[in-house]
């Protein structure tokens, strides 16, 4: 029998991962066959290949010339005042915190990537000024962004060898070092492929679950109006869980459980590719020095009948 | 949102995976392939493949002749009074509820396997009898038993290429209708071949920890004395936990979330190989119309590391 100590069982579980797993993703620079794929999602281990996608035409062509060439068109951006969308917001107008929706609005390309640009290069912009994230994720690499599909390759080839399914949705995500994502979930596998810029990202494994402090929190979502981006309730809308401890601002919101995460830390270059698996969470920024940065996310096998 | 419900999350988990999963194991007539196998182990589901060893020589040649031919040795024998070993057992000079040991000892081959068939088809046999049942676990068939490895096949191919190990175990077990396997599991990916006889499976998957009443017992050994077979505790040794619910007397002993359960049910016929995932909880007995039972286990990738 093991010795006794004065942990609580979920305690000595989220423990012992950390000592069974160590500090760090897993790292190779070949991508790995269909089996060995597989075994990482039995294992439920992330994993990055450096370079994986340093080929694709995608990671080849697309700059600023090339993307405003090819998308003369409007499309959908996520505006708020500091890059926190469905974010944890307290709302001084409804004395609470909330879970902050970003105001969306269809901008033409050409303008929306030339702020995107700008606020990330020009030193005289405002640091107050509004944080804009083309940030859809409604497959929109076979909908809004069509046009640029045919640089991408159309599935990841061993993910659905291993999974048995095309991806269910291929999303393209464009902002700067403003964007953040928030610590959430997904009940989905997923590959994100950085395309331009870098990428940080906060990963913690599912049995964390009691580390990161999820609330039920109203939703609320940005409107513009004369007073620039406010807060609004959804009306009618149930509250929704979400994470409100922060893994970068971790005396705060805390749990019992909060200082035994030991969260994941890895930064995706142009061509990488990471391997998420479902009910990971994940937070993610973009690197300050890169002014574009880009994503190509297959979602794939739907995890929910996983135990 | 779903509607709410009155049950607790665990409850709702239970019962979500009862409604997904189905009520029955998964059959197919062909091995997997290593990538097909993976996908199982992937999402921790058993399967049983009808016929897998009907080629086998094992299936072919071991009957009670050729046995007694081949084993021309003693071998280790569990002896216990009702076929209860390691289950939970009420001993009356204790007054507790005891994990029951066997007791050990070495027989004759043939002495063994003649006192296992005679208590299962001579009708004048004593119901009180004690029973017997050759079922060590430490790799018996490369050990004590090594004389009939070469009837079995090395190793099961879809499983080591899928797991990139060889068996860490290989086991072979010989009893009849009077031997049962109390509720249990293991922390270990197994494949049980049925090779005479039939046997009966109750399984359980892992997230049913909470219906199977697990408590601290005291463990306890049966040893012969001019009473016949008395349990003793063992000393010095620290409580251990184990099911006290059993899906086959299910009103006694209850959790609060044991009526949840769903257990599945399989029967092994002679050839056929059942995929038991690490973690689930499995009880097992023999079919009393067949008087010899006999298995091979390969226990493969130890899971420990999983979550």
């Amino acid at each position: 029998m093991p010795p006794k100590t004065s942990q609580s069982p979920l305690e000595e579980l989220i423990s012992s991962f950390n000592e069974l797993n160590g500090g760090e993703v897993e790292e190779t620079y070949e991508e790995p066959s269909p089996l060995e794929f597989m075994r990482y999602v039995s294992r439920n281990t992330p994993f990055v290949v450096r370079g994986a996608a340093s080929t694709w035409k995608a990671t080849q062509l697309w700059d600023s010339a090339y993307l405003k060439t090819v998308l003369q068109q409007n499309v959908n951006v996520a505006v708020t005042p500091h890059g926190n969308a469905d974010a944890p917001t307290f709302s001084p107008a409804h004395n609470a915190t909330v879970i902050s929706k970003p105001h969306e609005e269809e901008q033409p390309f050409d303008e929306f990537l030339d702020y995107v640009i700008k606020q990330e290069t020009d030193k005289t912009f405002s640091s107050e000024a509004e944080v804009r994230y083309a940030q859809t994720q409604n497959d929109n690499l076979r909908n809004e962004y069509l046009a640029l599909f045919s640089d991408a390759p159309k599935d990841i080839p061993f993910a659905r060898i291993a999974l048995q399914k095309p991806p269910e949705a291929i999303n393209m995500w464009i902002g700067n070092s403003h964007s953040q994502t928030n610590l959430h979930r997904d009940p989905f596998e997923n590959i994100y492929v950085q395309v331009r810029g870098r990428k940080h990202f906060v990963l913690l494994p599912a049995l964390c679950h009691a580390c990161v402090n999820e609330k039920l929190v109203l939703p609320a979502t940005y409107r513009r109006s004369d007073q620039g981006l406010t807060l609004e309730l959804d009306e009618g809308e149930d509250d929704v869980p979400l994470a409100i401890w922060d893994p970068d601002d971790p005396d705060k919101n805390t749990t019992k459980y909060s200082h035994l995460a030991k969260p994941l830390l890895v930064t995706l270059n142009p061509g990488d590719m990471l391997y998420l698996p479902a009910m990971w969470y994940d937070m993610e920024f973009s690197g300050p020095f890169y002014p574009l940065t880009t994503f190509v996310r297959n979602i794939g096998l739907n995890s929910e009948t996983t135990v």
